[in-house]
């Protein structure tokens, strides 16, 4: 029942859910749990930005001075639960998450950091010039209009996260069908997936 | 700005949510992040079983043999996410998770348990009769079919989970309106709540 594979076999999954579901426009948000700074477990709605390029990493954009990063940096793992409202299908999947912000160090980095910037629309990039978040608000008028020249690289609020998945819980509502999926580092450095059929 | 009050002033928000997104099935799921035994954060969808009777504790059910029971064991905090897709808000409730099974030795808590066990249709009753989950599914044939008379009462898979919230973040993305709600108890033993407006 069990077979070694190593293109990730839930990706296709997640596509063809992505798809049926493509009409919600919350199809694309999902909730990312994290440990808070104080040991807690820690969840918030955020917004699926792709695949990186060729691989199972999946991208998400953040501000620099959100909460999440600082408990990254404590922890840096995570676990997406999406739920697609539509096909009753449910994705858990449990990685170690890369952070990046202008200050990387690895060329690579900062060149996918600067990609997903110019893939967000420019109403998402103004958000990074805005007020820092989590924040007391002390002012009663709405927050200064800000303006960005849509050539402008990412600002330094502006952060990538990648999440590398090793563990991926598929569940399907409508057919009663539950599959997960564990990858482990075969000998050439690449993720190998397995998977196994599971009672719901 | 911050104002003290017995009375959880986040629940009325919260039961204004439930009602103006009634018409869609998925609005009273959420998503439950907790602390795995491997240290990791683990997380996924559950139904809102209601509130406990004159309190702002929520009610979950389960099923004793799943993962999430010994996690809960291990740290009893969770956070609740749980996204409006109709009126765009979102909630994230941190507290404390109270594990109520069938060798629970407060008679009160026993009693809830029995009353959240009735409240449920029978169709979801009947779930806690299937075969374990998370184990490998290891036949081919559909699981066998179960039958359970209405008046019988929790079977000793059933679980209550009530979770007792000490943190509410509420965010509205079309009002951009952000607050945040904090529970310390007071000398009487009731929970005292201030709320205060952040940054979106």
């Amino acid at each position: 029942m069990a077979m070694g594979t190593v293109t990730a076999p839930w990706k296709q999954l997640l596509l063809n859910a992505l798809e049926s579901n493509a009409n919600l426009k919350h199809s694309s948000f999902f909730q990312l749990a994290t440990i808070g700074s104080n040991g807690r477990p820690s969840n918030r709605t955020v917004v699926f930005r792709g695949f990186q390029e060729n691989s199972d990493k999946i991208q998400i954009n953040t501000d620099c001075r959100s909460r999440k990063i600082e408990e990254l940096k404590h922890c840096p793992f995570a676990e997406i639960c999406w739920y697609f409202t539509d096909s009753w299908e449910q994705f858990r999947i449990n990685g170690r998450i890369d952070v990046i912000d202008g200050s990387n160090s690895d060329p690579m980095k900062l060149e996918q950091r600067e990609k997903a910037w110019f893939a967000s629309s420019l109403k998402s990039r103004l958000q990074y010039l805005g007020p820092l978040p989590d924040l007391p608000c002390l002012s009663e008028q709405p927050s200064q209009e800000f303006s960005l020249d849509p050539s402008t690289g990412p600002v330094d609020a502006f952060c990538l996260l990648v999440l590398d998945p090793d563990q991926v819980d598929y569940l399907n509502l409508k057919s009663s069908e539950r599959l997960t999926f564990t990858s482990r580092q075969s000998v050439n450095e690449e993720k190998c997936w397995t998977s196994k059929r599971i009672n719901p």
